[in-house]
């Protein structure tokens, strides 16, 4: 009779290559990127001209290491100020507070914005430890006195950690006589009524638009 | 009234940063990897350590730069000879050949083989241009003659690719009286009988084994 190998055997990876092994592992460290992903990458990489891995690698060490933030709004930037700051056809009437790039890229991409923006770096989290003083709420504060803005938009996530983070700005600027907001919480474009949960549909009856 | 985006504008991307669109359309080169899995690397990448993206780039340019391959069986090896032509323990009168690395990695985790390997870099494909000579076949039928071996696995793809490469293989190794065996056909263990095709069921019968 033969032996039926043991299951955890079976998903163990015996790798022919010391270097396989090293690149796997560091590239399976990458969020959503699995050992069984990371090895076809490597195999594709293998195929693959020499170019293309070294202008691969040279994008990703110059990102790292030549990478800048806006001194003014902390959005990803090229120079000292990022594009939209520095743009002379923004509205700088408003100010669009959003956790991270990734949202201002989102928002940038509607087309439906053209005031300025804000980036905290993330949420308040007591969970996860991170606290006011870990965002750049004093830099946006001190941005505010002497600046033409008049009008601030909270785009945070509707998560308690967002809520909580939207309600300590909006405190801290109420001495400030801005007009703030927050985006509105409601029933995305394309979704169902029926299928919508209460608490958002709660809130789209109690955000409603006159049309 | 404000005017509605062309949908396709919804979807391009307006990067902060040249060096993060560098760094994205370099990433998004990678296959099943889009521009949306490669911004979310790239953002990761700039949270982490210095240090990760440098030991990143060093173990992908490394494995480029260093791989080898195996002499004899032409699998991905450190050095000269790869760890299972080089081993004592390898019954040396069966050869197994298969199309590439990953193929020879899932047969040595099954525990079940082993003897040696020949790894072919393909299959014959005219479609693809890949005839004969783009493959270590050559290679392979020169490996027969002095050597210990006695039987052929050809463990290639149910493809019509696969099947003609072993076809031809079988062909060219006909006089040196070697036996030839090519991996079963059958129903995949936990498959069900009634949703298997017919031709894979069809084969699973012919080829029946007596218990």
């Amino acid at each position: 009779m033969r032996e039926i190998p043991p299951i955890d055997y079976i998903f163990t990876m015996n790798f022919p290559s010391r270097l396989i092994e090293d690149a796997v592992n560091e590239i399976s460290k990458l969020p959503g990127i699995g050992k069984k992903t990371a090895l076809r990458l490597v195999l594709h990489l293998l195929k693959e001209e020499q170019e293309y891995t070294d202008s691969l690698t040279e994008a990703i060490n110059k990102l790292r290491k030549n990478i800048s933030y806006c001194r003014n709004c902390h959005n990803i930037a090229d120079s000292e100020q990022c594009s939209i700051c520095a743009s002379g056809k923004r509205d700088r009437t408003i100010l669009c507070i959003v956790e991270d790039t990734p949202d201002v890229m989102a928002i940038e991409n509607t087309g439906q914005y053209t005031g300025l923006y804000h980036v905290l770096g993330g949420v308040i989290s007591p969970i996860e430890g991170i606290g006011p003083s870990e965002l750049k709420i004093e830099s946006l504060i001190s941005r505010i006195p002497g600046s033409e803005v008049k009008e601030v938009i909270l785009a945070l996530s509707p998560t308690m950690e967002g809520d909580t983070t939207a309600f300590y700005i909006s405190k801290k600027l109420k001495e400030y006589n801005l007009k703030i907001s927050t985006i509105a919480r409601g029933i995305p474009v394309g979704g169902e009524l029926e299928y919508t949960d209460e608490i958002t549909l709660g809130r789209s009856i109690l955000g409603r638009t006159s049309l």
